[in-house]
């Protein structure tokens, strides 16, 4: 069983990245369960706006969708910024659109029997919203979404610090992460073990 | 196998229900599995606004709340006004809000292991949003999204006619409701088999 | 110059509300500058859910529609359930949209020349969601949104206490509520002065 | 007076861009008013993701702020993928965020007294979302949405054809494009007759 991180932080690496650190916390549970954790830093990989699987001329994109496609459990990790999920989430989101016409031989879409999660840290409300726009963008390619397969971080009200230097409220994300991962895991398996058909024609 | 539809037009019975007649799509296709299905119209019901699950003195909600514990599969079928789910909808969804606390006797979430859906009739566009809405709030709750698991109609630019006042576009949206049923019963039954644990304390 | 506070609390009286506490911070700065000030609590009143203006039979919601129109000035205090608006706001806000069709004698919508603004308080995330979504819907109508019109409260992560129980952060929602007091005044003076001309036929 | 489009199609020049061609029609309104429009299309820039006026390195930015400044109109024209705004209107609504930190002399926000727009189109439903969205973001940097400064072209239901490969519904978003302009218009002169003043202190 295979995890795949999306970190859709605005900063390239070697910058810190709030929602990364909160992710880690999802992935070690699934560790502790055997799965296979891997990592993406969008921001580090040239990827072109755009709905096609491959845009050409040094498009990094068609690596990632490998990775997507490598791994039963994907988990969107994003900063908030306005209330809403990073562009970068959303250029993934776009990129990921052009699954909603690729099937496998059996004619499924290629998301279906794949799960997905998120992941939110801000440093102002918004996580809510941010989640269920991220989980109607995979759900509308085909991506199961188990019940609370997320977790957040943010305090309110009005703009304040970033999850990496305040601890207030980290342990409610740190138990909310392992739930998620609980039943990012359960689900993954229960579809793997009986998986959705292609759709009836 | 029970489906239980939430009918959450804005018009009492006995005024036809663009939604309802969407939604029967999807119940037929699932009652050719041998799924039991039945509606409840909720403006026929006398439903308190509130987030517990017994708001007294003649609540109709509890008696809507045992169907829905009773069904492994749950639609919500709903106009869409101003680009956004009905108030009837976020009724019942916030009555639902008090679910979130209440656990099983082996401390699962109620929803847990329960498939949702949604479906969407308008006479404007909307249809993607109100079916994230939903699915945002359902997800919250516990209940698990299968990938693709709504149908809607509408017509766009602008405001027009209703869905059974217009046959234009019902084949994809009874395709759709096709693909719909298809995914909500298989996914349940996949979780029927392989149930999804209480989430670690 | 009239500011009708309407408080979409899911509570009747005479329990407290925490959305019209923080909604009597903008309207005590609305006072300051001689604005006339009043609140209408929903839940308090029948009203049929429906998009006409008048439901028949009881329905209460004609007096408050006209209270609307007797004002330049609307706020909306919304509570916060599963990081979304009150139905009860929604409820409002249907029955609003019947002033879509409906226009003054020069053939303006009744809603044009009018302001709006909205406060959110919640016991978890959600207030940008909120906010975004009522004055989507009220600018859908015809309402102008001046910027920064809206204060919130809510502390995060996960759920916690009420505006009333918790002081924290109340200085942040009360500097925020004097600054959309100032905006929504400023911008209902400059329509006023300056009326936007009904649309081109 | 002048209006900025910024046109947050995915694709770069010289590819045709059914956004644009919707907005055309918004900003030639605004000509026979004798308002200066001028059109960016951010894909052909080089935009990089952050929350700073200022990315250093190339970053294109910039400029681009420097004419939206410039401004007393903006209107941001996009394509709908998933029901939701573009990753391109999000990278700029990103780099707007340093807006709220920045002030003109007197201390008010520099978006305060500018007036926002919106411009959709799509080949599936979500235009109402998309409008309600990037509204919300503006707002809260501090932008005025006037009532009805939108307009938008879809058809549903189910994925279908571009704005520039199907006639049908162009009266009504045409028509829609000319209220748009008139109320930006209207708005916008009225906040230049009568400013909203700093908010207190």
């Amino acid at each position: 069983m295979n995890a795949l991180f999306l970190n859709c932080t605005l900063k390239p690496s070697p910058e810190t990245s709030n929602s990364e650190a909160l992710a880690k916390l999802v992935a070690a549970a699934l560790q502790d369960e055997g799965v296979e954790t891997e990592f993406v830093r969008l921001t580090d990989h040239r990827i072109k706006p755009g709905v096609e699987s491959d845009m050409g001329d040094g498009d990094e994109w068609p690596a990632i969708r490998e990775r997507i496609l490598g791994a039963e459990i994907l988990v969107f990790a994003t900063p908030t910024w306005l209330g809403q999920p990073s562009s970068v989430s959303k250029l993934a989101l776009e990129r990921m659109d052009a699954m909603l016409s690729e099937t496998d031989d059996d004619g499924r879409p290629v998301a279906y029997n794949r799960v997905a999660g998120v992941v939110v840290t801000g440093n102002e409300d918004g996580a809510h919203h941010v989640i269920t726009e991220i989980c109607g963008a995979l759900n509308d390619i085909g991506f199961t979404i188990p019940g609370q397969a997320w977790t957040y971080w943010n305090k309110g009200p009005g703009p304040g610090e970033d999850f990496l230097n305040d601890e207030e409220g980290h342990d409610w994300s740190a138990s909310t992460a392992k739930a998620a991962a609980s039943n990012l895991l359960a689900v993954a398996r229960a579809l793997q073990a009986n998986p959705v058909p292609p759709p009836p024609s």
